[in-house]
């Protein structure tokens, strides 16, 4: 170790470790205080080493992760089944850089604001890691002029979020979006994107699942006419939200002692919340005394009431559930609101957990077992065109990382092979000294596009490459030998029922394909 | 316009002014006042607007670019491609996060260091955006203890670099990175990687191309014999990778007048530097009075013998140059390097441009015309072990950027026309009202695995849609009106002939199949 390195070192955790000191005395948050307390730990892991060298941390940042060739293979599959539903509803796609301007990202996120990244002034702009692709998105459109697209995007997203990977929470993960931008006769785009959500869930084959819609306007008219003050309308909503995590008791007193809502307006929202149905319920409750005052909710249940009717062309309303306690926590909807949940037993809502995730747990896709979600946002691209001209558009966001969480616990769970590379054929040898031959066969191969493997090294024992391919789910190989090169063929083994047949080196290729399709 | 955030803006205008005025008064650099004055009149474009808005700086940040639908076509062909060669190499996949803990990156670019990009200091780990994709891959290795795997990787990198985005330079940017990592019999995986970058510059038609091959320890043992003091080796490497953008004399100028080296030194090292061969150079060299004398270079020249005689198994001869003026600039190269340059007319480098690029040139990747490039890097998992264990890897780096700006040339050039969705049939009506069965009949399709598109309002005018299919090359219409509804029949119409033509409702998918595989 540098004597130079190690002194810096040994300052910086004196530092440190004032600042851990202060936090407490000034009794700071737990959080906090175990943020400042891993970076000293960090300075001092890095002093540890008796050799003298100094010790890296060898992990990947807080929330994230690698991908192995086995999770990528999941991946490929399950973003496979994603793009081609989108590519079905004729969507194009587009891509964005990770970062924007700082400013870009201000003002759309209301509460959750506090969790995107920035990124280090340099010198030059301020940017930050987007937060969603939504924002992206228009500011896509605002850039250029676009007021008519349906476009899929399929991207990694960035929150300073409290981490719960086991259940697919990441700091970093995928979001697969979709959205119609443009004037369209009502509801057809916002059915569309259902559609979209049901096509996905059912073909990726997760078990039961249900969606559920409401709309700003109905979530805006209930708190009116409840007596909810106008400038309480968003924070009571984002009390509403936890319903999906917590009973309905501990959402009252929070509204009552928490956010000085009355008993009486709480009482009367929560009536309301626990109100599930279909069309029927939207045409009842444009019926409601109370709720037919508010022009605005009057407006949201005619919709929803013709969305249904939409729903019904497309054949889903099996899984499509009216319910007015959804309320998604991001400032930028203001029409439909919708929400996918998976019910299936074994990938149920775990409720403690959510608990625990206290500080920060008021992100957009709160409600475990949610995984997918979205709305209509009629004012987002105004906010970036300079003259406000607005681009109706809805969207919906579907969430993988849970996905693959569920995925790759199944494939587990079956003990099913998953293939990591898709070789067709090894090519081997029993005999020493034929590197070059081999080589030269793999030539052949790769030339005429067949997916080979070959171990490259002088003499790898015969076995050893068949296990290989057992291992790997390698289907074919060509063995290699001094009688074969005579005859100018190549002996091909079947790695399932061990057959072995010799090809003429002029058929290897057709052979190959005809055994491989 | 809010009076506080008005008032705000124009604080940080004030002490923003400051901030540039200072530097001017320090005579500071140019690049550094440049970038404060861009911060400045960021701010002033905010007040902007008569109407009393904020107004936005609607942009990507500097160095980056939004990819619209027909570039994200080119994309998808290139990566399917690229893809597609590694995967017939036996290829697995892995991903990484974007950004590492910022001493994962540490002490692994020498002087590119300084393009890093790091995250702000929000709480929590110290973070910085990847570099390249090697050194996560090495960190990957060393976490998960593997010792042994071929795999690829395509994913974004950053660099802040001064972006040159008409000739494909960014500061985010695309790689696409294949690596073989573990003990193999010396230069079959190296040739293997010239082998793919041989494949996909053949595949991508790109015109002519050249690889230049050289290897680090003929570099080092050749400082050495020409009398460069061990402490130089590194800097005079840097001024010797300058020579495909500047011409001999004024690279020995450099390394005379700036970097202190005697002249005799620097014109033996001018003498070896304008060598170019084969398999035969490398024999020749090895009998060189001078050269013979290090210990390195003959090892790398017998490798490079070794290595050509691989290249010839692997029939790519052709098109690779054994060149002593190749030295890339990355600490962790510790053998064979390579760089491959597309050479044909259209696409020769620029000297001009690169030269203007003053700081921040010394990168990677420096030579205009360059595509692709790597080496053997053995020494770099073994920063990351705890024990130091080494694992031998060699891999190549497919620059992307460049590739993509010169295929959307092409396509622009030949006014080939790119289709943005995979749509096969636009399901439209001649008659007003039919939007109903319209839908239902799209319902249909889409349930049969079709990709169709809709124009979702109530009376679209016929014209409108077929010109819409003719745009963006959809190539078949099912038109409905009352009639063919009677008839249980829709009129399908092939766009690129007009022809039409009754089919009964019930053979409508297996038609469309047929006539759009």
């Amino acid at each position: 170790i540098d004597m130079d390195d190690k002194t810096q070192i040994q300052e910086a955790i004196k530092s440190q470790g004032e600042v851990v000191r202060k936090l407490k005395a000034e009794k700071a948050s737990k959080d906090q205080i175990d943020e400042e307390v891993a970076k000293l730990l960090q300075l001092k892991a890095k002093l540890g080493g008796d050799d003298g060298k100094i010790q890296f941390v060898l992990k990947t940042p807080k929330g994230t992760r690698d991908y192995n060739p086995k999770q990528m293979a999941i991946r490929e599959k399950v973003f496979n089944t994603i793009v081609h539903c989108f590519k079905r509803h004729g969507a194009e796609t587009i891509d964005t850089p990770v970062f924007e301007l700082k400013e870009t990202l201000t003002g759309k996120y209301g509460e959750d604001s506090k969790l995107i990244y920035d990124l280090k002034d340099q010198g030059g702009e301020l940017l930050s890691l987007r937060y969603d692709l939504t924002v992206p998105f228009a500011r896509y459109l605002a850039m250029n002029k676009i007021t008519n697209i349906k476009r899929y995007h399929i991207a990694k997203v960035y929150r300073r979020d409290n981490p719960a990977m086991t259940r697919g929470r990441y700091r970093e993960f995928y979001q697969c979006d979709f959205d119609i931008a443009g004037q369209y006769d009502a509801m057809i785009p916002d059915a569309e994107c259902l559609k979209i959500v049901y096509e996905i869930l059912s073909e990726l084959d997760l078990g039961d699942f249900r969606i559920k819609v409401n709309d700003r306007r109905i979530l805006d008219g209930m708190f009116a006419v409840c007596g909810v003050p106008d400038d309480k309308f968003r924070t009571i909503c984002s009390t509403v939200d936890k319903l999906d995590k917590m009973p309905w008791e501990e959402v009252k007193k929070e509204m009552v002692n928490e956010k000085g809502l009355s008993e009486e307006a709480a009482d009367q929202i929560g009536e309301y919340v626990s109100m599930q149905g279909g069309m029927d319920l939207a045409e009842r409750l444009l019926q409601d005394p109370k709720m037919s005052q508010s022009k605005q909710a009057c407006a949201g249940l005619t919709d929803v009431k013709l969305l249904f009717s939409y729903l019904q062309l497309f054949q889903i309303t099996d899984k499509v559930v009216f319910d007015l306690s959804l309320a998604r926590g991001l400032d930028y909807y203001t029409g439909v609101i919708y929400e996918a949940l998976l019910t299936q037993a074994g990938v149920a809502p775990v409720v403690a957990e959510a608990q625990n995730g206290a500080p920060g747990s008021t992100e957009e896709s709160v409600s475990v077992g949610s995984v997918a979600g979205g709305g209509r946002y009629d004012g987002l691209v105004g906010m970036f065109d300079p003259k406000g001209r607005k681009v109706p558009c809805v969207g919906v966001s579907i969430g993988i990382e849970r996905i693959f969480s569920i995925m790759e616990q199944k494939a587990e769970a079956c003990a099913e092979k998953i293939r990591t590379t898709e070789v067709q054929i090894m090519v081997a040898s029993a005999q020493k000294n034929l590197l070059e031959e081999r080589l030269r066969l793999v030539t052949e191969l790769w030339n005429a596009g067949i997916k080979v493997q070959c171990i490259c090294i002088f003499n790898p024992k015969l076995l050893s490459q068949l296990q290989h391919c057992e291992e790997s789910g390698i289907p074919l190989v060509a063995i290699l030998g001094e009688q074969e090169l005579k005859d100018g063929v190549v002996k091909l083994r079947v790695v399932a029922t061990r057959e072995e047949v010799d090809i003429s080196r002029g058929e290897l290729v057709e052979e190959i394909k005809k055994r491989t399709l």
